[in-house]
């Protein structure tokens, strides 16, 4: 056996029981929000085949995909001249698998083969990590946790509606106060590029005015101009940056601009049913004011996000109060399954980044105290006479559904001690002779210090309030 | 965009909605018996370097971890040379990365990377998926759940005394009421060997005895006389298949037998502790009966598992009233870290297979209906009009916890209703003109049948029970 110093993979991390704890704390309000609407879990293995994923992501992302080498001799179905061709002519040859590096074409792959089963509309969530060969850095792994949920086989915009309803519950529900979720429609965007003569240019426009938090105004003028979109196109643009007031006037603003294009005025016929969607739910996203004095829905007409995979509505939220980027999305497509052979499967889905909301959590102290528990009570262990009688106290507290340890051997009191503080065990109970003798145990508060005198029936009682 | 009929690979699978909701009871059901007794979880990487893993799992565990390729250009650093030599050769070559094989030698890694951090007694819990190249079959697959709990760093046998208890709590929590946890010693089967003569040689009379089941008696006598076991010796042996009577019968019998071995009377030693601690607990495995008579904790002095890696007590579990094999197993170790350069640091631990516990709660009806409900009630659309009346009650249901939906869009009656049939939803409200009249709505019990009238305030009431 090597004696070789142990590490792990770099971008990967081991998560010990704080974290794990924590993060669970946030998967289950995703869940139950999830849950409360209608979403129900699926899970996919962490291996597809490769020709599954290959040629869904782009150029880019083919080569970020993780390959499984063929097990066995791997080599047997290559010549000599296979490898003179080469790394990427070779995958093919030594790599059947790979590993699954969104949550998205798994679940399309799954509908497609389970499409005679499945009842329409099908809405699924999936909690489950990818891999990707990206080169690591801060808040960027090779392997995290996706947080997905989409409904296929409907074009309701009630499936907008609701999850706008979602985001805003599990946010409210993890403590978050300041955030806003940005809306807008593909079709607002293809209607600006008709409306101000650069019809179809769109994903250009996009891509410039995606920069404007970083470059600002004249940055995504230089930008666009170094695109090709005329002057003129680009002077009618700017006043969309900053449409200000209430959503509505946004909209009627928008109407006046886009009203006669097409695509246009499929965005905004959509967006004006979300919000009746939303009212008649009396969403508190509309009625519920940031710090800012804004609501927590607001429309945002420049908010471009992947352009090339939505038709309809997409989404995007941010913490104001933290510094951090978008924290969820999403959004409407019109042919999930065409990948697969299966056309005219409309959907919409949106997903949290849980690394970043466990940041934010961090940053805003937004943990509750609950979500740290493990251990409720260590019984301390002096001899084995405090042993024999903490052993029928134990299986009293664990009879009562309280959590609980006793020390497994004798041990300096410092080092129990130190054993509670790091695993954070609120309370710790000791059996000394003298209490032996007193039949009334002490039970310690670590936080407050404070010692309390009980008998073993009271103990647990208190214990399992 | 490829069209290719989509699939998965071999011996993986997808997990549907209802069969993640069973499995995730399950997980539950362990997870909350595990940190009742103090345990933690722990997750790490699905990836591990490929060093970590290889020759820890012997030559044909090596063959059968999955390896993950290179990334970029894998073959830059090789040459024709290296690819002359093989597959065996190349692996090293190309792939730095491998899938996790089991989740103990991951846990030994943690515990060795992390020493100065961690404070010991650790009692860990890890549920996690692994990965292995076997043959699948029925019962077997390439990517399959491990469930494990450890502590390491005390020779307690407290610890063993509480993995009978966790055992039986959760099997029992799950609604078993038959199944036997079968316990032995490894100093017991050294000690067997060296009572009969055979002193060294208990490996090979392990790997014998295991088939008893399979084999029986005579079978085993012709692999071990095959084996150079003498004659005298096996006579000896073979009262032990079949001690009988009492826990308290056989550790007698056994003393007689083995009582002046080293390793025999550590072995017996051990076990009267565990059992003196399970008295102690006052531990329903000692005192609840099998239907057959039999106390649930056995002591089987043939119980060989896994010999060459446990050093202590071992455990296994067997469910009688199902077909199926061990569904749980473990037992103490002395060196688990040493493989990384740690040595002296003892722990036991144990695992349930989640697979096989799925399967003989289906085999024997215990999955409780709770264990499978989504959606507590679907809200049928007729047409706008009860859309209009559905919206407000959806949301009013929602904000008492209630998991709902309103079916999206306008549909045939027939084709809402299978989609509640489909998600087994229990409880469907029917908005017609007649409802929206008279302000009463129709709650559809869609086991029953039965419909009942109710105002929308006391729907939501009854509903959120």
């Amino acid at each position: 056996m090597s004696k070789e110093k142990p590490s792990i993979p770099k971008g990967t991390r081991d998560f010990g029981p704080a974290v794990v704890v924590k993060r669970n704390y946030i998967f289950g309000v995703i869940k139950r929000t999830f849950e409360k609407y209608g979403y129900l879990p699926l899970e996919t293995p962490a291996m597809e085949q490769l020709s599954v994923l290959t040629g869904k992501y782009g150029d880019e992302g083919d080569q970020l995909i993780f390959k499984v080498l063929n097990s066995g001799d791997f080599l047997s179905k290559t010549s000599a001249a296979d490898i003179a061709q080469g790394s990427k002519h070779m995958v093919r040859k030594v790599s059947e698998k790979a590993l699954r590096y969104d949550l998205t074409v798994p679940f399309a792959r799954f509908v497609v083969m389970n499409r005679n089963e499945i009842s329409f509309p099908f809405k699924r969530y999936q909690i489950q990590p990818v891999w990707r060969a990206d080169r690591p850095q801060r808040g960027r792994y090779r392997e995290f946790y996706q947080c997905d949920a989409d409904v296929v086989g409907t074009n309701s915009l009630l499936c907008e509606a609701e999850i706008v309803q979602m985001i805003d519950e599990v946010l409210s529900t993890l403590g978050l106060t300041d955030f806003s979720i940005k809306i807008n429609h593909r079709g607002i965007l293809a209607g600006i590029a008709e409306a101000i003569g650069e019809k179809g240019r769109e994903g250009e426009l996009c891509v410039a005015i995606d920069k404007l938090d970083k470059i600002g105004k004249e940055g995504v003028r230089k930008e666009l101009m170094e695109r090709g979109i005329a002057t003129a196109a680009i002077e009618k643009l700017e006043p969309l940056y900053d449409l200000s007031g209430s959503n509505q006037n946004k909209l009627t603003e928008l109407t006046n601009l886009l009203g006669q294009t097409t695509e246009g005025s499929r965005g905004l016929s959509d967006l004006q049913e979300v919000w009746k969607y939303l009212e008649q739910l009396q969403s508190k996203a509309l009625t519920t004011e940031n710090p800012s004095g804004q609501p927590r829905l607001q429309l945002d007409a420049t908010l471009a996000r992947g352009l090339s995979y939505y038709t309809g509505c997409i989404f995007e939220v941010k913490v104001n109060n933290a510094n951090m980027g978008s924290i969820s999305g999403g959004g409407r497509y019109d042919n999930l399954t065409g990948m697969f052979g299966l056309p005219g499967v409309s959907g919409v889905g949106f997903s949290f980044g849980v690394d970043r909301v466990y940041d934010v959590l961090e940053e805003l102290h937004l943990f509750p105290d609950s979500s740290q528990v493990g251990t409720k009570v260590l019984l301390v262990q002096f001899d084995k006479e405090s042993e024999q009688h903490a052993l029928p106290l134990l299986q009293q507290l664990r009879d009562a559904g309280v959590a609980s340890e006793l020390y497994p051997e004798p041990a300096k009191l410092k080092k129990q001690m130190s054993y509670a503080d790091q695993k954070r065990i609120p309370f710790v109970v000791l059996i000394g002779s003298e209490e032996i003798a007193s039949g009334k145990l002490k039970l310690r508060n670590m936080q407050s210090g404070e010692q309390q005198d009980f008998s073993p029936d009271d103990l647990v009682a208190y214990l399992a309030r």
